[in-house]
């Protein structure tokens, strides 16, 4: 994907929030979502600009669009968009930072016609922004891989396949949620020693983990894989991802078939849809394998970096804590990682999921598993931060965590930022955890 | 579910072809199928009745059925009737029987406005009956459990956590078909020996799986579980289910996360969802735990019976090779076993679901795990059936099969027989398997 005007960092848009150095959504941003402006009115698409959402069905309706996307413009969900491909997506982008930049958009007619969609973030409510037919969680940190599996698994915490094979599952779509929705601490069974019969209720060993979700554009049929060459053109674009996980739960249930009610009760996503396209200047190569480590497979290997590559995209996770809240202090951050250090890359999760025959779906989510680097702040989830909470994280104000506690908040953050180009976000992925039901 | 005139076994149908002591379609049965007349025509939604369907969309509009049905009656897919609940669909069962009973409904107009709605069973193409939101599958035979475990885990086979949880892993929506479609043998990594290197290519240990697969009616909200008494009331109906796997494909990927792409390229289905208000008299005692299995915590206790319990059904697998097929031949059957031998029921299935809060929603899809019964002629795939391959089958032609090859057709079948009953069937699920993509 080359850089164009879209992703000039000079460019400003003539929305003045859309200047702030501290707005995830600049000129060069753009990310899609869907939003309702009161209880019952529809669902509409959007894109944000500065504390500001265009609202796609209006500037659709007054023509501003292309023509060729207008109609998936005013659909509810983005599935519509994502299955057109990237030659569409690309002609959006570009009419959008036309529109909405100072330099290609002047005070006039046009402008006014513009600012006529625009609405105020802050009075409206985010929406899940596609119908997810299917959800699939992969593992893709390497150091997540190994330190979870130090846990589970202490004689072999990365069992053989695990640098030949993409390691995934199918995870649970009806429960996907957006960022703001309570998430109910699940009962389950759990056995506390190895030894004894199981007890069912709430878990005790609430975690999350902090993870970047992919959706899919056009997909493919049944039965014809995705060479790793078009796996870029694929994927319309990421948000943050919790997978909230029930350890207890977890470590009772998952043999011999994996995750199923640890997982299944929750998973949070953030609104905004930040594409691959606006990610274009944060691409790197991939992770740098040990020489040790075996090459990819011919069907996931690219040794010319000519598809989506490594992305340099920093992504952190905060808690906010009952007593934090009712004393006004800020979040505390728990880990800050980057998205690069992943072993294999979305293009390749892609590719791998396609290879059997697999058919992916326009709004099909891909998780990439929790982004750990090789450093202890690094480490995307309690179970790895605490040594399974056996060894609590401190607090400023003198509280301590293994797991989360009822009333705990999750904060998922993330954002690019290089030299030679303008800093675009994710916005955020936030998560209330609530007592279990009775 | 008590019994009512809708199973009285002496009660025929005015159309003859329902009579045939060999249709799996009696006036008993009235199972729920989605079918199309032609190419380029709209879904439809039928009853399956002898050697016909009665539409009921025409149905619906000439003003037969139920006012409270007849919307969710002229939907092209069952999730609207799904989500009706009990009631509704008891109504409708009573209302179709009555139309269609030869003492209810004696020659003269009224059974002319039924006939009006009858469409020739080969006349049509039979498609999903339901939009499948998520797919479930579970590993419900504790002897399927025991006989794979033996050769993925020859130390362990059955894992401590078999007899407290009913294990399920989520499947793939995406790639689920009705009966007919064509089965691409799919590419994967696989691994000859325990070390070394793997290699990417088609699989060349194809096997299938005889399931049965229920579909959730209403369903419950995110957080709220689904309390066992009232589990038979959230299912709909069944279906025969293959859920075809790739053994080599599988062996090198599942750890530690589950099975994937050894399963998710195809998950075949019978077109006709028989409802559990027609099983109703093949209701049969939970299956008899030996002495020394643990009692089902509470939340999956049900001392009295009350809820949906075993069902008594039968159920077979058939093979048809290409040679069968050039010399007339007829298929022959692989194994037949019977539904009660099952270690969870299906509403034991669907509570341990939603325990932990995880909303299932109308259409979403149950399948059992294969259904493998203690005797060798009753197991339920080939991994089991050959010992992995190592002792073939050997056929009436003089052919063997360690597992599948192309050109191969796998062909479930399945019926409830009891005295005191008339004999309901649940149609045919078929594959055949063509060859690998190039």
């Amino acid at each position: 994907m080359t850089l164009n005007p879209t992703h000039d960092p000079a460019r400003l848009s003539w929305l003045e929030s859309a200047h702030a150095a501290t707005t995830d959504f600049p000129l060069q941003n753009l990310p899609y979502g869907a939003f309702r402006r009161a209880v019952a009115s529809p669902a509409l698409l959007g894109v944000a600009i500065g504390d500001r959402i265009l609202d796609l069905h209006a500037a659709a309706a007054a023509g501003l669009l292309p023509g060729t996307v207008a109609a998936a413009c005013q659909q509810p969900t983005l599935n519509a968009l994502m299955a057109l491909g990237a030659p569409a997506w690309s002609a959006l982008r570009a009419r959008l930072s036309a529109l909405l930049g100072a330099d290609s958009c002047p005070a006039g007619a046009l402008r006014d016609r513009v600012a006529a969609c625009l609405v105020p973030m802050r009075e409206v409510t985010m929406l899940l922004p596609a119908a997810i037919g299917d959800y699939t969680d992969f593992y893709a940190s390497v150091f997540h891989a190994t330190n979870v599996g130090a846990m589970f698994r202490p004689g072999q915490p990365l069992l053989p396949n695990y640098k030949w094979v993409p390691i995934g599952y199918h995870g649970r779509s009806s429960s996907i949620m957006v960022s703001g929705m309570l998430v109910r601490r699940p009962h389950g069974q759990t056995r506390a020693a190895t030894e004894g019969s199981p007890a069912f209720g709430p878990s005790q060993s609430l975690d999350y983990e902090l993870e970047l979700g992919a959706f899919v554009g056009p997909g493919n049929q049944l039965g014809e894989p995705i060479p790793l060459a078009s796996a870029a053109d694929q994927l319309f674009g990421v948000v943050l991802l919790n997978d909230w996980s029930a350890r207890d739960i977890q470590s009772w249930e998952y043999q011999p078939l994996g995750p199923f009610l640890a997982k299944n009760f929750a998973t949070t996503i953030s609104p905004w849809v930040v594409t691959l396209e606006a990610l274009a200047p944060f691409r790197v190569p991939v992770f740098s394998r040990p020489a040790a480590d075996p090459a990819p497979l011919p069907y996931l290997s690219d040794p010319g970096d000519a598809t989506l590559g490594g992305l340099d995209l920093h992504l952190e996770a905060w808690l906010l804590t009952p007593r934090m809240r009712a004393t006004g202090a800020p979040p505390h951050r728990l880990s800050a990682g980057n998205f690069q250090k992943m072993y294999w890359t979305l293009a390749q999760l892609l590719t791998h999921h396609a290879s059997n025959g697999c058919n992916l779906r326009p709004g099909d989510l891909l998780g990439s598993g929790t982004v750990s680097g090789e450093t202890k702040d690094s480490r995307g989830c309690l179970l790895e931060l605490t040594a399974r909470g056996t060894e609590p994280i401190h607090l400023p104000d003198g509280e301590t965590r293994g797991f989360l506690q009822d009333g705990d908040e999750i904060i998922l953050r993330g954002h690019a930022e290089r030299a030679g180009a303008r800093r675009i976000g994710l916005g955020e992925c936030r998560g209330l955890v609530v007592p279990a039901a009775d």
